[in-house]
């Protein structure tokens, strides 16, 4: 597998506009895009850092996966996505090797993108794949 | 402040060797270099992906601070690293917009370097700044 750099990673947060303050008006970062994926149950603010992107995640609704996710675990890191050159080829890679996934196929991601995720009880994390 | 890039992510693990298995017979990456930083009571594995770096964190004592972190929350993303110019100089400015921290000066890192922890309770993850 070809695993090219650190995609983005995912945080879990209760108050979008709070959170993106301190990573504009304090890290001095920018806000790239502001995405609502209806499907995913969620809303994201898009900043980039270097060659990478972090992700804030606020939820739409109280039973969508990321208030799921804050309810058990409180607000914080939730998945880290690393850029691969084919998603489909790389999850079948995974499965081969006996690592459990979440996603056996490619699905959509945020801006257009095809990921899948491997299962944290295999990879320890909740670890995204996406193609790039 | 001039946030460049992610430096790391910080991985906490029960059984480093096991961790290392996924990123390299997996996922195809490369260790660059194990340390143990007594101090931290923390032995690492340090992979190089893109620009950034994941650290895969054990812990040498069932009291250190990953040991404590895995039995509260589990294996699991644990702290963001951003490389800044000057840790000292951005953790003074951090200080003077009233975000929490947990290092109000520098210590030594993993590879030599100079970091500084925010607090939690402010930036909601466990973020580090490195200097680099």
């Amino acid at each position: 597998m070809n695993v090219k750099k650190i995609d983005h990673l995912g945080i879990a947060v209760k108050n979008l506009d709070e959170a993106v303050k301190l990573y504009t008006e304090v890290l001095g970062l920018k806000v790239e895009a502001y995405e609502t994926l209806e499907e995913q149950k969620v809303k994201t603010a898009i900043i980039h850092v270097g060659d990478s992107k972090i992700e804030l995640l606020e939820s739409t609704t109280p039973d969508g996966t990321i208030a799921t996710f804050i309810e058990k675990r409180g607000e914080g890191l939730h998945h880290m996505a690393l850029t691969v050159t084919n998603v489909e080829d790389a999850l079948k890679e995974v499965k081969a090797k006996n690592i459990p996934l979440i996603d056996e196929k490619p699905r959509k991601g945020v801006q257009n993108t095809r990921i899948g995720f491997l299962h944290p009880k295999g990879s320890k994390i909740l670890l995204e794949l996406v193609e790039g």
